[in-house]
């Protein structure tokens, strides 16, 4: 394993001043994992002149040793290789690869609805978003985690794509999203709020988010 | 390496039949690693009653050892560590999944313009893509080779990344999306061209394409 083998890098998770979105996952992975990370939030008033200077436009970026990596789910990988929360064997790999790109790719149907400005279309858009695709990878989640036996999503242990479904879960119930019912996951899928209380109890996570509140 | 220490699995890849999208880059890497693999086409026609047996309404779907694993660039990882294409290192790894995820964003923004039915909203959608998003990732991405050694995007040699780029830059040339100019690669970034050509003239992929015209 390379995070026993080696020295830890320099790492710096450069997001925004948020406790959510697509940086998330990676500073709730390190700090599970006691990785040492710099966690830099970028406000959102400082964001359009920083932005061209992202290799993509986006963020999150990670540091390493100076380097920049972008991609959150390619970040979430790296630092679930150095906390411990990435699965050794391939086929577990896939496994957690394919839960964390199946809640990306419902992010990206979600996310252009956050920037709409006109209520009557983004209405239109969360209850088109709450009727299909949501509801379908809901169910279809749900039905992974019992198939690979009910507690976690690859590997059976905690990895960076159980955090991946935490956060997620976690946003579909909160309220944030006008016009998607918070109770959607607690109809279809009983066992991810079941998976979202057991790792919203994980005394890292418990310990991170009183620290960041 | 898992490859060399275990059985190779029975592995079948599910896709459309045609010699692109998003199955195209693992069935390369099966084609140059040597893997073995059923590479089951459906057709067009097929599909609607297909679809909702698929994990996710979603193609491709790998097949290992009769286990579903969906997500095309979860799929090219796997089969890329299968075929020895993938980094052993952790932050090569990174970034051959970086450029992986960076393609996908892309292809994200393109795929909804294939099903616009009314022209003039194809175009514009189009001729927006073609001034934005993809020239500021095509320079991005020529910039990234160049730091990375101008050969291979990770690692020293080839990945399932540079099959990645190599399929999206013959696609972004081949006129196949009208309205998205097809020298747009070729002003902005020639070393991408040149990655395309070497990566197009590689011995097992000359072959694979003289069996799959």
């Amino acid at each position: 394993m390379t995070n026993t083998e080696t020295k830890m890098p320099d790492l710096k998770l450069i997001y925004f001043d948020f406790n959510g979105g697509r940086g998330e996952a990676a500073r709730l992975a390190m700090a599970i994992g006691n990785v040492a990370f710099d966690d830099e939030r970028i406000g959102v008033e400082a964001w359009p002149a920083y932005k061209n200077s992202t290799p993509f436009g986006q963020l999150p970026v990670l540091h390493v040793d100076g380097e920049e990596i972008t991609q959150t789910n390619t970040i979430n990988r790296y630092v679930g290789k150095l906390a411990g929360l990435y699965p050794q064997d391939d086929l577990d790999a896939a496994r957690c690869d394919e839960v964390m790109s199946a809640v990306e790719d419902v992010m990206f149907a979600i996310v252009p609805t956050l920037f709409m400005e006109d209520e009557d279309e983004k209405r239109k858009a969360r209850e088109a978003l709450a009727e299909g695709p949501i509801p379908l990878v809901v169910r279809r989640m749900g039905e992974m985690l019992d198939r690979r036996g009910g507690e976690y999503f690859a590997g059976g242990k905690l990895t960076v794509a159980d955090l991946k479904v935490f956060l997620w879960v976690r946003y579909l119930r909160s309220g944030l999203l006008d016009y998607v019912p918070t109770d959607i996951v607690d109809n279809i899928a009983p066992n991810l709020v079941a998976h979202f209380e057991r790792t919203n109890s994980h005394p890292a996570i418990v310990a991170w988010y009183e620290a960041h509140q």
